[in-house]
């Protein structure tokens, strides 16, 4: 995949843009393969380096995951699987991080309702896998503010995560063209860089909307015509 | 908006479920109002502060926003506006972090692709404006990691985005009820935990898909069919 250009950490460092205390540190947090030891205080760095750090900085500073989630989406991108499906879920279940479940009402109408949704829906996902609990989770936050009135909204999430769903799979099927590494690597960019792609377009066409149906209304206007 | 209730500390922990240490910290970093002092070591808080410390808990534990970024949001949510448009824009305009401008040629393609998508689809928003430069960030990413020919996707990320805006706003400014404050809570909340759970959905359809579609295949596919 890469040709074997061999540099010291110095130009590892520049070539990514990422200062030699981070390399060093991704490096002892295991995030980051060791080099080739070349002297007991020095090792050479390749292509593949290169292409972690830009994916690691990426993670951290556009998918906004902490070290730690990096750490566990990498070992579980770099873990080898007996199928496309299992790479694919072990890859992406480590970037659902466990939610704290207080066992209050809230959490507990939202599950059900997570339940009932993926029941309507047909969606093959297991009972008790973390993404439903992270769903639950979100969905609750609503109830607990005083917002019960969700359900339009979710439905039409649901109905646009199903249009999208499918081409996202298949860009990152084709992405990979064969090369299991490269699928894992592509659901990863995929989930986290194309999740805050559309994110900063939806507030943008926010702002857009706003700028056009809301300037000059008063603060407190009764309802919005549109 | 809400019943004056009033409570000691231990009883806000109590029914907002937060720990008395996070509410102190909340108190003194500014994100939660004082209570009414009622002896020099004891304040009296109110549903307005259980509310206020759901949303904070939301933003963090949702939302993954950082403390520094809740402070920021709340400020400007706090801040009186001219009209709707100027709260809703200050209010998210606080969630933009400014990106690190790294001046590559990556960011340099991605901030030209960012300003023809705008000029093309008609948005006003202002150049320089934040919101565009996250785009162009997260952009960026994907021709840093070697992913030239993200067009189709941005372009299908786009009119999903113009889709579903209009609808998120109507309910945002549905909720407020011509009560600008809450207009402007729910379009927080909107964003983010609206996001959380567009997000939680898109993975789980992912997950459908994959297993129905790409177990049992073979790591190394040549191609998805679907």
């Amino acid at each position: 995949m890469f040709q074997e250009r061999l540099m010291r950490i110095a130009e590892l460092s520049r070539i990514s843009g990422v200062p030699v205390p981070s390399i060093k540190y991704y490096l002892r947090a295991g995030l980051l393969p060791p080099g080739a030891r070349t002297a007991p205080n020095q090792a050479d760095y390749s292509e593949i380096h290169v292409h972690r750090l830009r994916l690691i900085r990426a993670l951290i500073d556009v998918g906004n995951l902490s070290i730690a989630a990096v750490g566990d989406v990498l070992t579980a991108m770099d873990r080898p699987q007996s199928d496309l499906n299992e790479s694919l879920g072990f890859a992406l279940a480590a970037t659902m991080p466990p939610q704290v479940a207080e066992d209050d009402d809230d959490i507990r109408t939202a599950r059900q309702a997570v339940a009932e949704l993926v029941e309507r829906r047909g969606w093959q996902v297991p009972e008790g896998s973390p993404k439903l609990d992270s769903l639950a989770a979100a969905l609750a936050v609503f109830f607990r503010l005083g917002q019960d009135d969700v359900a339009d909204l979710v439905e039409m999430y649901a109905d646009l995560a199903q249009q999208l769903g499918p081409k996202e799979i298949d860009w990152v099927v084709r992405r990979g063209d064969g090369d299991t590494d490269t699928v894992v690597e592509g659901a990863i960019i995929g989930t986290f860089i194309g999740g805050a792609v559309f994110n900063a377009l939806r507030v943008i066409v926010h702002e857009d909307i706003s700028r056009r149906t809301l300037a000059g209304r008063p603060a407190g206007l009764p309802r919005a015509e549109s």
